[in-house]
């Protein structure tokens, strides 16, 4: 077979762990995952109610334009419908930029640690990959950033607020970016988080548009909206940008639940307050927990936690697994003497925290 | 912006008219859509079942394996789980293939009419493309498709049966084909009807996988399953194959209900031979009516069937889609003179067929 020479080099995803493979193998009762970022709340009522009222025929190929979706979101977010690229989540959008625009004779540039599809897909395209590490802050180092762009970069990547560190770009510091940005790169900004942000000098990205036609935003409904399931993202930029990367988006790559469970949750802006509240109350609790033991760990913007305990994140990942709480190690991220915890509900955090804290004892007396 | 040579010259997806639409404009109160050869008898109540009695929480990462469906699947076609490859719906699987083998250095060859996306996705790639014309009887020409493949092939697309003409590869002439084909071509099989076929000479595809190890085949639940609106679809090849791209895959991109509905549909055999007889009935009669007006037809294993009205398809679909039908104009798919039909119920079947016969009494009366 003529497989592209790329391609030899690709793994495949591992699959994790099951919750009931970890409640078998630890013969526990109840297992909870922290590990991937979900909405520990679930999603808004609405979804559940618009689920229950509309007897879709499954039959029926989904709305290859996402139309409905696509102008209640374009009306949500001020852009017109035609600014707007529907995917099977974020990781789609990212999968079609790196069509249009990533090959052998470009490169691209990234952050390192941050969300690994920019990377992977930059590898099956056979592009040249820069990656920039972050500053010890866990911040993007844009100038850095920007002294690996040169004449064959086609994109920049940010993620902000960044996975895994929580960590996000100021606005002075982004409009810097992208003021200096040459006009040849597409800079993606990855805003899978944005729903959780607080911090007073982050920006309205949605805002800066109409003044860097370079620049495409990515959203999911994976995160604060709680839709994970259904696979649910899209990206915002100018028409031309979007008109470009249109062609190359499968024609029903949307399923019909996800567009209308979408929307559903869209309208429930009230569900999205209350997580956000709920999830800075949940983070204060890892933050007094690590104040309390003397931990470093990374302020966020999102709704997890990258917590330094010293030791390898495999061994914190392995005994809170074997408690049945399921957490991602930072040796698979990037950051090894780390652990990434989702923000869960109160009494989730209670948990897992107690169960640190017996880790932690432990290693005390060994 | 750096975008790939190739890009500039794709067109975005047009989407149809809703079915709303339709009743807007022609002000009807009806309208029933035999354009995309979906199942009109709905998908297995089992389906229904399993989305009643499973309340996943939606917020939670599909498998990203999609384990049970994985599983369900193998068992059902006696294949391996690692022989393979789950799609948001056979389009995915398609563009992976793409992804995996397709470049400005190789050439891909495919009969001309059938489905696009093969023709899309090399496009999107860069790959040159090879397009063979069908045969008068709208079967693939494979003595010339084989005369194609030189040393730069990559990928041969067969659709069996072939979408629009629904006609369908011999055995014999398909065996010969393979023991023929290179071994450095991948050649996919297209079976996305593969469960309307009753031809005695047809082929078991899986059958065939253990003897040649270029072979891919795909599958999908998108239509005898009745479940185009979960986007569910698959490739079947040897586990080497598979593992090449298997990698290219997004880690989460087969929605959590889609894979529950799959496995639910798989499991109601009795659900796809009842459609399947259905199916069969309502061919009947098209070609009853096709010979009664001695219009030319191809016989079909499919749940479709392309007609020669003489007349450009387009003025057909217009005075349809007046009157409430909507099924798809030849000229869309590279035969003109034709329109494609998808076998509806009984009652839709003959309340489509008396608007075609008024539709050829009028262009008598003109």
């Amino acid at each position: 077979m003529k497989w592209k020479t790329q391609i030899h080099n690709l793994k495949s995803y591992q699959p994790g762990k099951t919750m009931d493979d970890v409640k078998e193998q630890f013969n526990l009762d109840k297992v909870v995952k922290l590990a991937s970022n979900e909405n520990p709340f679930g999603c808004s009522p609405a979804v559940k109610e618009y689920l229950a009222d509309h007897a879709l025929s499954h039959a029926i190929y989904p709305d290859g334009y996402a139309k409905e979706l696509r102008e209640g979101t374009a009306r949500f977010l001020g852009v017109e419908p035609g600014q707007l690229l529907f995917g099977n989540g974020s990781d789609e959008v990212i999968e079609i930029i790196a069509r249009a625009l990533l090959s052998s004779e470009t490169n691209t540039v990234m952050a390192v640690p941050t969300f690994p599809q920019y990377k992977h897909n930059a590898l099956v395209e056979g592009a040249e990959i820069r990656e920039i590490p972050l500053k010890g802050d866990g911040t993007h180092d844009l100038d850095a950033m920007l002294s690996a762009i040169d004449a064959d970069t086609s994109v920049v990547w940010l993620c902000s607020p960044n996975n895994p560190t929580g960590e996000y770009i100021r606005k002075s510091e982004l409009v810097a970016f992208l003021d200096a940005v040459p006009q040849h790169v597409l800079v993606v900004l990855d805003e899978a988080y944005y729903e959780y942000v607080v911090a007073g000098d982050y920006y309205q990205s949605i805002d800066l548009l109409p003044h860097y036609p370079q620049l495409l935003i990515t959203r999911t409904f994976s995160k604060a909206y709680g839709l994970a399931g259904f696979r649910v993202g899209y990206g915002v930029a100018s028409t031309e940008v979007i008109g470009k990367l249109e062609p190359i988006r499968e024609p029903f790559n949307n399923n019909a639940l996800g567009q209308g469970a979408a929307l559903a949750a869209l309208a429930d802006q009230a569900f999205i307050e209350k997580c956000k509240e709920e999830n800075r109350r949940g983070l204060q609790q890892y933050y007094d927990f690590c104040e309390e033991k003397g931990l470093k760990y990374f302020p966020s913007q999102a709704n997890f936690i990258l917590i330094d305990f010293g030791v390898s994140g495999d061994e914190v990942f392995q005994f809170l697994m074997s408690k049945g709480y399921i957490v991602r190690s930072g040796e698979a991220l990037g950051i090894p003497n780390t652990v990434r915890v989702t923000v869960g509900s109160a009494e989730q955090n209670d948990e897992v925290i107690s169960r640190m804290k017996e880790f932690l004892g432990a290693r005390l007396t060994q």
